[in-house]
């Protein structure tokens, strides 16, 4: 397994393995690997030659009062499991590397990030623009893989790839959960005992929207009703939003008539945790 | 020489080139060619294997009072004049081609178009960046070729190209004048013979400034006060900048202490046209 810090080297290797017809697939991360990471490799795996982890905690899809300077690590960790994975090459670049002096480049989308996160997040959105941008003209990859956890960022990569014409399959990676429902996260790592089980609030909602929804629910206000209630009672949550909404454009539906993405974040103390759900409607 | 016209026929035909080893070579243009793009061709000729040339009028990097209704074509000379020139292939999309219908993504620099034509053409250089950052995800070149008539332009391009990690060479070409000293410019055709006339104050503008400097003016204030009474001499001139700037950052400069750019965008009738030279102190 190769470990590149440089641009250069990174483009020198993809360029190298391009030139052999071999495919590069890329995962882009910020490290910290669990399950859900694992997952995204051994999906890549078996559709490339040549399997990139990037790992990069990226400064500029941090808001100034988010966990930035708090976000886990555990390179030696994420390296060994990276190559258990079969991972041939990991791009680990500095700060410095990504966004050296006088870089003045942003990359932002217009409806997208107007939804779900991106409301709360003014800036994360189009953080992840410019960094994946960045990454996909470093790594040049024919396929990169996204966790289906992250669903709104993933609407946008597939949106940016297809605007500024990116020659890359863009995959989705199913989200990953823990044997009680939690869905993979490396911010899991902040939750005190009593918060983790509090975090189950978020898979116990999603469960509680497909039984009404198959039950033949159509209101989304009457389920959010509901859905709130039940998250109050657990301790220490604060609802940030819960959405019905169009999986493709992510705007709200007045009525669930179709397949709908059921979108929940909420602040467990204070470590915000997201979950969604695509629920099929029953008639389909 | 090939002509094509959507995105997967251009990606396809640069992806072949590559597969045998063959660089590529880009020179994006609005069309209705002078001998300025001609010498880009010319410049970029030699270094590649395959020249492509992109005529593709922008919408995006028109204000909504300029002039992209009337802004003049002649695709048939073009494709006779570029295969003359020895271009390979054409890229020639049409507008939903380039910007179909749900396309959302914008490419901002953050300091360097606050100089010069930025000032008074607010979106114009995100269309030109974000433009080009498609033209270069499509054609795939390994150089791209830029006229340094645009220098504002070619400065953003050449930083996008670093931000965003874009693995293509940027050339500059020379601008290329009429006898009379006129830098070329498809604008020129919506010129009456007086306006002609008056055009020339621009380049004249240079020339008496490079005299100022070589004679030991030192102050930037004091040239432009000669200048701008020396081209209130022409008819129908309105003046929207003259500025000695620094040729990296285009930051307006206080004193002529090494080489400088001189940009200047004077309105002819109803033509703007901008023209810049690069000046060396007497002392370099």
């Amino acid at each position: 397994m190769d470990i590149l810090k440089t641009k250069s080297a990174m483009q020198e290797w993809s360029k190298k393995k391009k030139k052999e017809s071999k495919t590069v697939c890329l995962v882009p991360t910020m490290g910290y690997f669990h399950q859900g990471h694992i997952s995204l490799m051994e999906k890549g795996k078996p559709l490339c030659d040549e399997l990139v982890v990037s790992i990069f905690v990226n400064p500029t899809q941090f808001g100034p009062n988010e966990d930035l300077d708090s976000y886990p690590s555990n390179i030696e960790n994420d390296l060994a499991l990276a190559k258990k994975a079969g991972v041939t090459a990991v791009f680990l670049p500095s700060k410095k590397t990504v966004y050296p002096e006088k870089f003045q480049t942003e990359i932002k989308l217009q409806y997208l990030p107007g939804f779900l996160c991106g409301k709360f997040r003014p800036v994360h959105f189009s953080g992840v623009a410019t960094v994946v941008t960045k990454l996909f003209n470093i790594v040049m990859p024919d396929i990169a893989i996204f966790g289906q956890k992250d669903y709104q960022q993933l609407q946008i990569i597939r949106q940016l790839t297809l605007d500024l014409d990116f020659d890359i399959k863009i995959i989705a990676g199913n989200i990953i959960r823990e044997k009680d429902g939690l869905a993979m996260s490396s911010r899991n790592a902040y939750l005190s005992k009593l918060q983790r089980s509090s975090a189950l609030s978020l898979s116990k909602s999603l469960n509680l929207a497909k039984e009404l929804i198959a039950r033949g629910e159509k209101n989304p206000v009457a389920i959010k009703n509901q859905i709130e209630t039940f998250i109050c009672t657990f301790p220490e949550t604060t609802i940030e939003y819960i959405s019905f909404c169009n999986p493709k454009t992510l705007e709200a539906v007045d009525s669930i008539e179709h397949q709908v993405l059921l979108a929940i974040a909420v602040k467990v103390g204070k470590t915000r945790l997201i979950d969604n759900a695509l629920i099929d409607h029953p008639a389909q």
